[in-house]
């Protein structure tokens, strides 16, 4: 009646992760304890900030709540689902996704923090404006998470997630507050970060004979389904994705209805890529789970500016068919030439898509001038001046992406040694995309014979 | 292991789709390149609108956002998932629904821009509000692609878009523009015009010997809870969708207020008159999925109005009965008598409601007096004075759903014409309801057996 | 093609059924129509509501709508979805707590209305606000819908929601009216009545012979995947759940990032204890579905004072490690020993979580100090004077959590007789978590012969 299926052995997490996962919360809750404080929107001392009267609706939360909810949207349900694609591992995909998130929130707020106050000293203070941030590095680990999925233990996870968080917490401060760059959607400290830490990670982690010894690494129907609420979900919330951290009204608004424009020509070009590269003319799901969100991710940067509707459409086309491209043609190149086994294919949506935004964001700088912006100018390059000309700014916008591949790259490897170390419970290659492993699972007899 | 359970032949889409979507997107991304620009809250000139200074959090991104995303999801997730009960469907259903969407929402901006500017010229804005009506216009698509679900190819059903965006446009220009018809959430605009536009051109599609060959249309246990988070997401919602666009304050307020206990009213109608025409008293998931959301659709139009929750109430439990007891004796009747073959029972859903939608606004509008509504009259019926008495308004409201129906008869009669042109790769009777024609499919063995 | 699995008998719902919802909501309309009318900020008078102008970005609405439709996504999607784990309930747990929820809302309405207005007369006032308070008082009944999931029919639930939403509305008007207790998420009036109340409904209902005669209290993989939707939209949600009905500014803000963090470390120390509880170390999906919630209802009193996140955290960790304990070792217990028949485990989510919130909300008030909290001390408690002080306060938090004790127990009792009489076609052993007895359902031949 109810069928135990996987027989094989467990990875011996009966230790290893409660001591993991109590070890690194009780760690958080000590440097809480000590570090942390509420914002003044938060403790009620607003009136303090400013000589005019704070008035309820200026709080930060009503600016940025419904935006930060999106977000969480985005991290919880959306890459959760989006993982589940896998036909054995949607308990693994969805719970991993959930178990990693909340840690990596919690310490990106200290490390982040950290990174804020490094110059100015006093304590770290929380508020909307740091959920919002946690949730954006929490992304990044996640979209790592999809690089390696399937083929590592909660434990290795989590570990990767420490160095991770760290990691991008550096390059970000990097980015925007040592070289000035603008990346409020996170084309660059993001997307390409997590996608090429990630793929370093699985590098150093390959496994030569995963194909020959697991079929598992597949989709069933139902699986895909599932696999599109996630996609949805992204594809929905992007435009508060870019926007949440952008300063207030109308350069809010304008990130949010830029992004809307790109993921929809996007989706036009996945479709009509993803028909043609198939012998058959036949869709395929990896590319419309995948593909059609490679619109929101290549405006991360540029969602801001001045792009107008017309440029953004022309980004998301482009995005929507290198992804495809990549899916059909890159992956299988990584994986049997370069070695780069990459479950998700975060290559395809984050990697390349991730390149052209921080390139378009660069090009969009180089345009930025007094007549397109008017006042707004400064609102959205505060460095701009007669001493500091938008070649400039481009010119950072660039140096930003090398640093950031620089940093992800070499990250990605030394990380992936670590990961090595035969200390985590590593799944073996049979127990590869299995819930199984880590789960108490129950299937009926007919899934049990048949996978 | 994966079996691929579809083994019949394609309908010819590695040409047809990519040329579609790349010559559609071509032509919108020209268009917006020539005749779109931001709006005041999104270029930053805000300030010029207004001879007081204009703040930050009266952007309209603040009022109208949260709104536009809940709309977003239903549309995306609502009517998705709606449509993914269909046992062997599920793909198409959300994945052409997100296609049909992501286009239409693109050339509702502009046709509907293009109508706005009629009068005055200059370019087509862009911000929140767009966005909102650009989706309400999707819906109306979405609505009529139910009706036609599982017998149509997705390039008869951008072409059915290109046509009904149109239409639907001219309409809601007659209707908000020339008649000064109340119709914030669309009982006539979106529901009525995109139910009855979509039972013509399935009419005109008729397919005699459907039923005898294709026994696919009906679902199985797990698409029918799949289908529940489309439900789920319409009904939650829908109080955002038919407040989306009113205007600020207490209006919107009103609105969200009424469609709430609408609903409410309307899904314990819906389970008593599901239980009620069973002969055993078993409930039909269908009518649960689609009757109980009849009470939004039914306060389409009077949910601005001072309606009071007891009016809204009474709106919303008749709203549920008529749409089950359609299910129950009138989808049969269109089908063998009128062979109208309505997949998702639209004309239950949408059809009636709508009407009855129109019916209660007219019937409100008729009620509206200084007494009760006060200073708030002219809020909601700018046109209402001493000369333009309510009778007069209620006038143009019943003038207004004879017209909806009109254009959307004979503009779906028309355009069904169109889409039995033998250019599109129709799929044949025995390839209806089956993703393996569109799409890469794999399915466990058991399934592929059962089916 | 589409074997009917279910070849058992009905309970006997085509009258029952129907005569309930129609006699309940013809009730329900009457009575909307003698007491209720709009708010001040609905209605549109609002500008008589102070002296000074009324701004439309003032309207109640803008503060309280994204929240109330967080929790709103909570009742219908979360708690529908995380009762889906069951393999062959899917329909009636979505199906029936949807019923259950919008027949609840309705009568909660009228009855906190009532209670409000008792003291000053006059209509009962809706809008925004007593939208979030109905949902509050559904998610009561929600919880107790919970603990007798499966085992009674459709009519039997109403009738509970009937005597537990006035008993409900009556616990909550004692403690927050007459006690003056601060419960701003409901750890007292939301989720110890609930769970409290219908343990006892399910102790009364006890039966001592299903689990010999029904193997189908369990899940399936697919089901716990559905499930997991209705966990992390709870999850995402419990922190606007917590601050949806708070005062504006820093107190909304505050609630929602202490409830933040809380269910950031419930979440890992959730997956630390299922892991360690086990004996080869596999995580339980049961755990992770319910006990990584357990931080937000720890919360529940507690998250809008100063308790920093730090100490949020501290809760949240005991919370999740209370919660899996008790799924481990004190639903077994319950069930032998106590014949407490508990399907979703709602003492281990609710019941004790609730009783840790309530401590930790009476110790939190103890150390209200005007160092702490500054002028926001009034804000917070309005009570505490120099004749009121924070232990007066703390005695009488604790106080009111013995009267929610004591209502929902004696309360419990009397409505599990009530429910006992044999009128309402409850459900016999064999017929328990089984759709086919209340649903037309269609299973594939594969599933029918397996369960």
């Amino acid at each position: 009646f109810k069928p135990y299926c996987y027989q094989g052995a467990t990875v011996g997490m009966r230790l290893r992760l409660p001591i993991a996962c109590i070890a690194l919360e009780v760690i958080l809750i000590i440097l809480f304890g000590v570090a942390v404080e509420y914002d003044h929107d938060v403790s009620g001392e607003a009136g303090h900030k400013t000589n005019t009267t704070h008035h309820d609706y200026e709080n930060e939360f009503y600016y940025r709540y419904p935006s930060f909810q999106d977000v969480h949207v985005m991290i919880f349900i959306g890459f959760g689902f989006l993982m589940t694609f896998l036909q054995r591992y949607g308990f693994s995909s969805v719970g991993f996704n959930f178990l990693i998130a909340a840690f990596s929130l919690q310490l990106a707020t200290l490390v982040q923090g950290f990174l804020h106050t490094i110059m100015t000293g006093g304590k770290i203070h929380v508020g909307v404006e740091s959920m919002i941030n946690a949730d954006f590095c929490t992304g990044s680990v996640l979209i790592s998470f999809g690089a390696v999925l399937g083929k590592t233990s909660p434990v290795q996870m989590l570990t990767m997630a420490v160095f991770e968080v760290i990691l991008f917490s550096v390059n970000e401060f990097i980015l925007l507050s040592l070289l000035n760059a603008k990346d409020a959607g996170g084309s660059m400290t993001i997307h390409t970060f997590g996608a090429y830490f990630g793929l370093m990670v699985t590098r150093v982690l390959y496994r030569p004979n995963l194909d020959k010894s697991n079929k598992k690494n597949s989709s069933v129907y139902h699986s895909d389904i599932f696999a599109m609420i996630g996609t949805l979900y992204l594809w929905m919330f992007w435009p508060s994705f870019n926007s949440a951290i952008t300063l207030h009204g109308d350069i809010q608004h304008r990130t949010a209805l830029n992004t809307y424009y790109s993921l929809a020509a996007c989706t036009l070009s996945t479709y009509a890529f993803s028909a043609l590269l198939n012998h058959e003319g036949k869709l395929d799901m990896v590319h419309i789970q995948n593909a059609a969100l490679a619109g929101g991710v290549a405006l991360g940067t540029a969602a801001e500016m001045m792009i107008t509707p017309f440029g953004s459409m022309i980004v998301g086309f482009l995005a929507g068919a290198i992804s495809v491209l990549g899916y059909r043609f890159i992956t299988p190149f990584l994986e049997s030439k370069l070695k780069i086994q990459d479950t998700c294919g975060v290559h395809n949506l984050h990697g390349m898509p991730g390149i052209l935004g921080a390139i378009v964001g660069a090009i969009t700088s180089l345009a930025a001038t007094k007549e397109h912006y008017g006042n707004g100018l400064t609102a959205v390059f505060p460095k701009i001046t007669s001493d500091f000309p938008a070649s400039a700014q481009a010119g950072m916008q660039a140096i930003s992406l090398v640093v950031t591949l620089g940093i992800a790259l070499i990250g990605g490897i030394i990380v992936g040694f670590i990961l090595k170390l035969p200390i985590y419970g590593a799944p073996s290659d049979s127990q590869c995309f299995e819930d199984g492993v880590y789960w108490e699972v129950y299937l009926p007899n007919a899934y049990c014979i048949e996978l």
